[in-house]
This record gives C-alpha cells, sequence and structure tokens, in this order.
C-alpha cells in the first residue's frame, strides 16, 4: 500500500496508524478509527483495511464526513460514523489497480483510490451512492445495569470494551455510582489511571478513546483477568 | 537506520516496508522484495536487512535494475533480481559510517550507501563489480507433481510457499486441475479467497505476492496445520 | 501521536525509532535513547513515551542539550543524558491538548509540545526549570569483577545488559582477559558478532548501542538461556 501511495500521490503525506489491530477484528478497527480520525488534520484520507471478507462479494466504500475521507470494507467500520455525509460504494474499475488480487483489496483497491482522492479526483467517480452497514452495537440494557462485552486487547494487554463514557454514565457518575462486574466479583472501581491501584491488582478506566477498559497495573488484564474478547463485561449501580 | 537516512539525505521520502519477516529468513526477505519492488515509483531505492551472517566476510551488495536500486547482504536476498543490471560490492570505507558495528551492517553500511544514493552517488563508488549469490529454488519435479516447501508465515498466519503461480502452471490450470498434498491428504482445492471455504476449512490460494499460500479461514494456518517453514508441500495433477 | 504532529506541525518530519520497547521498561527506553539519538540530525526533537507512571504526579521533562531537544516522562529516561543542558517541567496547560487524558499523556502531553518546538516555540514557555531523575546505574563492583544485569530483550531475543564496554574495560581488554558469568558456568568468550560461534550457542558481544548482549547464534537467548530481564550478568577477570 506504500508503494502504491508513493507511486500514485509521491507528494502526499501517509501516516501508519496501528499494525496491530487485531487480525479481521472489525469491531477494534471501528473502534480505533473513531478514536483517532478527528485528531488528524481536516481533509485527511483515513483508510481502514481490515478486511475478513477479502475477496467476497462485501463491498468497498469511500466516503466524505465532517470534513476527512474514509475509504473501508463495508463490513461495519464506517456505519455510524459518516451516515451525514457522501457515501459512494467503489465499482469503478478505472480507480483501481490494473489488476486486483482477490486477497489484498488494500493494496489494489483502497490504496488507489486513496491516492485519486489526494490528488483531486471528485468522490462521485468511485461509484454510487451507497448506505454503509451498521454493526450492533452490543449492548444490553436491563433495569440492574448494562451488559457490553470485551471488544479487543490492546497491545499492552488492556481489554477495551465497547461501552463508551455515555453508556455508563446513564447509571450515574461513574466514579463513585457505578462499579464493573466480572462474572461473580466486582473491580475495586472506576479509576482514572493504572497507578490508582497497587501493582498486580485489576482496574478499570476510561481510555484514551473513551471506552471503558480493563487492566491490570504493571500487568497483562488478557493474560491475568481469564477474559478475551467477546466475553460479557457488566457495569451497575453501586450500592447507596 | 532512519537516523542516518534523515541526518545524510534529508529530502529522501522513507518508506517502512515491512518489520515482521521472519528473522535471519533470508527467502522470506528474497520474497517480500520480489513482490514489492515494482509497485515502487522508478528510482526507488530498497533496503532489505535480513541479514543472519552479519559481521562475517559476507558481502553487501548495491545494484542498479530494472530503473530501481537495490542493496542487500550477498545471501541471496537479489540473486536471480538483479543480474540484468549493474551489481557491485560495497568495500570503500569511505561510503560507510565511520565506524562500524559487526552486528548492524543495517545502520552503518546499508544505510549509508542507500542515502548517498540517493544524493546522487554513481554506484561504482561502492567498490568493484560482483555476481550476487542465488539460492537454490528448493523445488523438485517428478512425473506425479512438484514438490516446494513453506518459505515463512506471514502475520496472520498464513503460510507462503515457493510455488509460484508460473511452476504450479506446469501441471495445469490451477483451480480444476492441479491439488495440493499435506502428507497424507489433500486440501479440497486450489480457490480464490479465504471466503470460499467454510470458517475453519483450509485453503490453499495464490496470495498477493504471486505464491502459492495455506492459510485457513478465520484461523492462524501455522498453529492449525501443523506444518512449520521448511516443511514440504507438494501440488499434483488432479485425477481426471 | 502521530495524528497530533501532523495537524500542529504539518511541516515536521516524524520517524517512528521504535515500537518495541518492551512495555513499562524505562530502562530500555533510556538505553534505546541513548544509543540513537546523535545519529540524528541536529535540531532533531526526540519523544519517548515509555510511562508506567501515566496519569500520576510524576513530572513530564522538556530539554535541549547536544543541539537535540528531549521530551520524556521525569522517570529516569533523561536522566543523565540531559544535564548539561537546559531542563524544564511541562506545566502550562496551554502548550498541551485541551483535554489532557490520565492514561495517554504521549498524545495529549508530549506530542503538543513537541509540536510546539518543531515550530519554534522557547522551550521556557513549557513551564520552570527541573532536575531529572537519575536510574541507579544497577552495577555492583568488587575485586573479581562486575555485576549488573539483563535490562530487556530486543525483537530478536537478544539480550541487552546494562554492562557498557567502558564498564567492562575496567577489567581488562574484552577479547581476551574477561569472561562473562551465567551463573555457574561462563560463556565460551566475549566475540565480534553472532556468526563467531557455531549455530546454537550462546555467545556475548558488545551490541550496536554499545552494551555488553547475550545471545545465541540462530536462536532466541531468551527462550534458550532461561534469563530474564532483571536476572544479574557478571563479567570476571579472565583467568592468566
Amino acid at each position: 500500500m506504500h508503494a502504491v501511495l508513493a507511486r500514485l500521490a509521491p507528494e502526499a503525506r501517509v501516516v501508519d496508524l496501528a499494525h496491530d489491530c487485531p487480525a479481521g477484528n472489525v469491531e477494534a478497527a471501528a473502534h480505533l478509527l473513531r478514536g483517532s480520525w478527528s485528531l488528524f488534520p481536516d481533509g485527511t484520507i483515513h483508510v481502514t483495511v481490515v478486511d475478513p471478507g477479502v475477496g467476497t462479494s462485501r463491498a468497498v466504500l469511500a466516503a466524505r464526513a465532517h470534513g476527512h475521507a474514509f475509504i473501508a470494507p463495508d463490513n461495519g467500520t464506517l456505519g455510524g460514523l459518516v451516515e451525514g455525509g457522501e457515501v459512494r460504494q467503489v465499482v469503478h474499475r478505472d480507480v483501481m489497480a490494473r489488476e486486483v488480487a482477490p486477497t489484498f483489496h488494500g493494496r489494489d483497491v483502497m490504496a488507489p483510490v486513496a491516492a485519486r482522492l489526494a490528488l483531486g479526483m471528485p468522490l462521485a467517480h468511485v461509484g454510487p451512492h451507497a448506505v454503509p452497514i451498521r454493526l450492533p452495537t452490543g449492548l444490553s440494557r436491563d433495569p440492574g445495569g448494562i451488559t457490553g462485552r470485551v471488544m479487543f486487547a490492546d497491545s499492552f494487554g488492556n481489554l477495551v470494551t465497547n461501552l463508551s463514557r455515555e453508556v455508563v454514565g446513564e447509571l450515574g457518575r461513574p466514579a463513585d455510582e457505578v462499579r464493573v462486574r466480572l462474572g461473580d466479583a466486582f473491580l475495586d472501581g472506576l479509576v482514572r489511571t493504572f497507578a490508582d491501584v497497587a501493582p498486580g491488582r485489576a482496574l478499570a478506566y476510561f481510555g484514551s478513546g473513551g471506552h471503558l477498559e480493563l487492566a491490570v497495573n504493571n500487568g497483562r488484564a488478557i493474560d491475568l483477568l481469564g477474559l478475551a474478547p467477546g466475553d460479557p463485561v457488566r457495569v451497575e449501580r453501586s450500592p447507596a
């Protein structure tokens, strides 16, 4: 992909945002994108190639929204992010590489489209309007609390959940009115940062992307808490 | 290496192609280079530092071929790729760093040469003409088929073999006239992409670099197929 | 961090030096910084975000020394490197991001300061003068030798110690007057590079950063030598 960008759009500045998104985990890709796009300058073109359906009939989307452009497979990565803007399906062969390998649309479809958008090609050239797939929120609410789940582990072994600060806030002020349940036990509380608990202790906090994360101070939560991506994480109102 | 390039050739654009090439695996490095160099713009200088013999008497080569430049240890990385061009051995001390650490020729030999070529130094300044070492193809043909082997696993756990599309094509059309043998069993067939088989099933396909690869849909083949780099992979004519 | 730099200082060239520094290992970060900063051009701004105390009251420092600038948490990363220059604590809120996440000062404090220094902001704008914390050397000397320890394993599995060439040189000429003790045994000797011993054999050598490293030719020392970061490594005078 770097080669294609360097060849087609040699003046474009290219940033590798993350190569450690778990393979095939669309929810993790969507989370990383949502947590980072607005930090980039206006006009940035964001290409997200987590693509377990590569080579199937799933579409590739290109969109303009919020003053930025976004390119990704239509697997939920863009759903909920770009609907206010212009969203199109990439279908025209002349915006792709001459030959398209069925296992690497990042190189042969998404990078060529990104390069051409960087050079000023109108978005309409890629193909017709489209409506992106939306992932289910994966949350369930009941009178006692809200159940979400682990989306992925980051490179430090911290477990990132799909429980946003806003969702947890439905139950009360996180710091003293909400507690985090893991199975039959509760974490000590919601804290600000790792060092708010003793080394080796588990903690929950809102990560820099705005979602509840579970970690172990000076340790790897994914190895120590017995939780894996997909496992439920529940937040409840603290007893008064 | 980035530091050396930034200091000596501050105007040069530097791209990290891959840091996940298996340590010391020259065949994997050669494969990655062959699958990517032609995607870069003319004039690109490709530096490949997979170098298990660092500090020994193995030579460092610098070459111009196909409108690109190539720098690598003479361990087979460049053999078969640059012979049509100008190939030289890097011997002149004034194109290297002042001190050359015996364990990091990438930083102290290859990066300085790359920077100087980027600034316009003639290739002849590095040293005398040379003939690169060529790796054996690692293929054996018999009337029933062709046996190659696993070269390396990529970051998704897919197993990349040394069986190119051209070599497999000697047996017939891959999709319906060739089958892939693993030990006593055969894979279901040669398919286009991961999703052509059910989740958890093994598949063979031609990767985006043009070689036969073995994978498991939604899984890591290297953990699931009982194969490691070096193990044989055989393609045979399908029974009529 | 890339996003912040691209937004605030779009003309700045950004280099990712290393993402494989062991999480939370300040000594490893300090070693990587000391082994690389002087290779970069004068005026480079080095940002080192190994930060196990993120969100606590530990300070963030910004310094100018040796014609370069350095930004890091005050956890020992900069101690012993910048004292000859101007060292300041980052306290002024207007040089940081508008909101500072308690778990990602790299993004919200260090990157904004780096961008502003790149744009010409005087160092004094970040806050008052400060004296950096210094890590203990972690060396103990006795008449028979010097005991240090493993600081971290690099991406090849080589074990990097805190025994510098200068420190080992106190005992004699490394190549023939010093030997390396691991528990009750001795390594064969201090050699120049991996291939100076047979495949599978352990070796000690001075790495490209200038410290004694332990490795296994064609193997991963951390998996094969039974040593972990923190374990002692001793150098002794060879018997005459």
